[in-house]
C-alpha cells in the first residue's frame, strides 16, 4: 500500500478498515491533534463502531493495573481475541510512567499485531480527555477490535469518570496500600462491576476480600454511577426487564505478576458482558455513553462558537470587569450569551 | 443575631461580612447545593473579595500534604492572620477520609475561628468542582480570610488543574514513596511556585532534594501552565516588566509531623507572594483565574439553555440516533447548535 493513500480521510478510513496499523496509528494522531481531518475521520468511522466490548480498568497507584491489563490482553490473544489498551494512567509503563521491569514485562504484547497500545496525555484541557479517549475507544472499535481496555488511575474525577463509561468497570483492589491510598479507594468502589484483588500473595488479601464483600452486602447492588449519568440529559432511561436479576459484583483474587487468576478474571468480564446483553443494560450504558459524547461535545463547541462570535475586543473586556470586580462571573457570562443569541 | 435573618440574601451577606461563621457555613452550602440563593449570594459577595492571598497545595498520596497544611495554618495563626482552608483532597482528614490520628493532630485547629474548614466532594459532574472550589475560595475571600489554602490530591487532572488555579502552589514530595507514586509527580512538577520536600528526616530525601535541582536547572523557571492557561480564551496578556527577575522555586524541607521547616515554608510562600505583587504577576494570574471561571460558567449555561431550548422530546431522538449509529455525536451536536440560536 502506498504512502500518499494515508494523507486523504477515504485512503485512511479504507486502510484503517482493512487492518491497517499505520493507518490506525495516523487516524489516532489526527484526532488527538484535532488536525482538519479529525471530524470527517470521527463522521466515517462511527457508523463502522459498535461491536467492540469495552473495559475500564482503575485503581490506585502501586495496585498492579498495567501488569493485570497485560495479562487479560495475553489471555484474550490466547483465546483469538483482538485487543486495543488505551492507558490514560500517568503510572501506566503503557503510557510511559514506569521502570524498565515494566517495558520489558510488555514487550511480549508489542510484538503482536492483535494487540494495539496507545497512551494518552493526561494533560488538556478541561474535559477535552475524557472526549479525546472516547473518540480513540471509537476507532478502535470501528477498527474492528474485539475488546478494548482502557487503564486509568484511580484517584482524580476526571479519570474515575473515563474508566466509568466502559461497558465492564474493573476496580483493583490491592492489600497493604497505606492508609492514604486505602481512602483513596472509598470513591470509587460504587463504579465496579467486577473487584480485582491483586497481590493476592501478600498480607491482608483475605482482609482486603472481606472488606469488599461487606460493603457489597451493606449497599445496594445497583450501581450508583448510572442514576448519576442518568442526569446528565433529560432523556427518558430504557425500563429494566422486571425479570432480570441484579449484577452482583465478583470479587476476584489475582497475582498478576505470576499470571495467577487471570482467566478467572476474564471469565467474569465475559459474564458481566453477556449479563449486559440479556438484562438490557448495555443498552443502557450505550446510552449514557452518547449522553456524555453529546454533553461534552456540545459544550465545548457551544463556548467556542460564543467565543468567535462575541470577538476579542468583547471578551477581553469582560475579563478586565470581572478582574476589577464590577462583574461577577456568573453574570457576566449571562450577559454574554443574552448577547450571543439574540 | 437571630436565625431568622440567615434565611435571606442581605440577611446572610451582611452577617457573613460581620465575621458570622455560620451564615459563611450556610452560604456555603447554598452555593454547593446550587439553590435559589446560590447566584444572587455569589452576585453581592464577588464585590468584597480580592484581597486573600489563595495557596494551593497539591502532591501525591502519601507526602504528607495535610499535617503540612496543618502546621502552614498554625504558623499563620501565629503572625495573626485567618486561614481557611479547603480540602478536596480524598486522602485528606480535612475532607473526612483520614485516621483517627490525623483528625486528632487537626483538632487544636477545629477551635478557632480564625481557621474555616470546608471539605469538597470530589464526585460531581465534569468541571463542576474546578468551579464549585473557585466559588468558595471567593466566598471565603469576601469573609475576609487573609489566607486560603486548597489541598488537592496532585493525581487527577482535574485536581492539579485546581491547584494550579492558586496564586502560589506549593507542589509536596516526599522520599521513598515506590514508583508508582513518583511517576505521578512528573505531570505537577511544572505546575510548583515552591517545592515542599517532606518527610526530610526519611532515607533519599536528599537525593529528592538534588532530583528537584537538576530539573529546574533543565527546565526554563518560566511555569508552562501561565501559557496554558493563556490559550483558554482570546484575551491579551498583559506584558511583563522587562526588568523583572524570574521566579526560581525554592526547595524547602519539612518534617511537617515535628513542625520542622513550616515556618521557613511559609517564608516562602510570603516571599512568592511578594514577588506576584512587585513583577506584576499577580494581576496575570488574577486574570487567569477570571478567564478560567468565565469558561466553565459559561460552557454549563449554554448546554443548559440549549438542552432547554431543545427540548427533551428532541434530545431523546438525537440520542437514540446517535445510539443506532445514524448520526455521529459531533454532527449531531452541531446540527443541535445550527438549530438553537437560529
Amino acid at each position: 500500500m502506498s504512502s500518499s493513500r494515508l494523507n486523504s480521510v477515504d485512503g485512511l478510513v479504507s486502510a484503517l478498515l482493512a487492518g491497517n496499523r499505520r493507518a490506525l496509528a495516523r487516524t489516532i494522531s489526527h484526532i488527538e491533534n484535532n488536525s482538519d481531518f479529525a471530524r470527517p475521520l470521527l463522521a466515517a468511522l462511527y457508523p463502522r463502531a459498535g461491536s467492540a466490548h469495552i473495559l475500564g480498568i482503575t485503581g490506585a497507584p502501586g495496585t498492579g493495573k498495567s501488569t493485570l491489563v497485560n495479562g487479560l490482553a495475553r489471555a484474550y490473544r490466547q483465546r483469538g481475541l483482538t485487543v486495543g489498551i488505551i492507558a490514560v494512567d500517568p503510572t501506566s509503563p503503557f503510557s510511559g510512567g514506569a521502570l524498565l521491569g515494566d517495558r520489558v514485562r510488555m514487550r511480549d504484547l508489542a510484538g503482536d499485531p492483535g494487540v494495539f497500545i496507545r497512551s494518552m496525555a493526561t494533560r488538556g484541557s478541561l474535559g477535552g480527555l475524557a472526549q479525546a479517549t472516547a473518540d480513540v475507544v471509537m476507532t478502535l472499535d470501528a477498527a474492528g477490535f474485539d475488546r478494548i481496555v482502557i487503564e486509568t488511575v484511580g484517584v482524580g474525577q476526571s479519570e474515575v469518570e473515563i474508566a466509568s463509561t466502559a461497558h465492564t468497570t474493573v476496580v483493583v483492589e490491592a492489600p497493604g496500600l497505606g492508609d492514604e491510598v486505602q481512602a483513596i479507594k472509598a470513591g470509587i468502589l460504587e463504579i465496579a462491576d467486577i473487584f480485582a484483588v491483586n497481590k493476592a500473595d501478600r498480607d491482608g488479601a483475605d482482609r482486603t476480600v472481606m472488606a469488599l464483600k461487606m460493603m457489597l452486602n451493606l449497599g445496594a447492588p445497583e450501581k450508583h454511577h448510572v442514576m448519576h449519568h442518568g442526569r446528565l440529559l433529560p432523556v427518558e432511561m430504557p425500563e429494566h426487564a422486571s425479570d432480570h436479576v441484579a449484577w452482583m459484583p465478583p470479587i476476584v483474587k489475582t497475582i498478576a505478576t505470576q499470571q495467577q487468576g487471570i482467566v478467572e478474571l476474564l471469565d467474569a468480564v465475559e459474564a458481566h458482558r453477556l449479563y449486559l446483553a440479556q438484562s438490557g443494560d448495555r443498552q443502557l450504558r450505550e446510552q449514557l455513553r452518547a449522553i456524555t459524547s453529546l454533553r461534552i461535545i456540545l459544550r465545548d463547541a457551544l463556548l467556542e462558537q460564543l467565543l468567535e462570535d462575541a470577538g476579542s475586543k468583547r471578551i477581553n473586556q469582560v475579563v478586565q470587569d470581572v478582574v476589577t470586580r464590577q462583574r461577577d462571573p456568573y453574570t457576566a457570562a449571562r450577559q454574554l450569551i443574552d448577547h450571543f443569541c439574540s
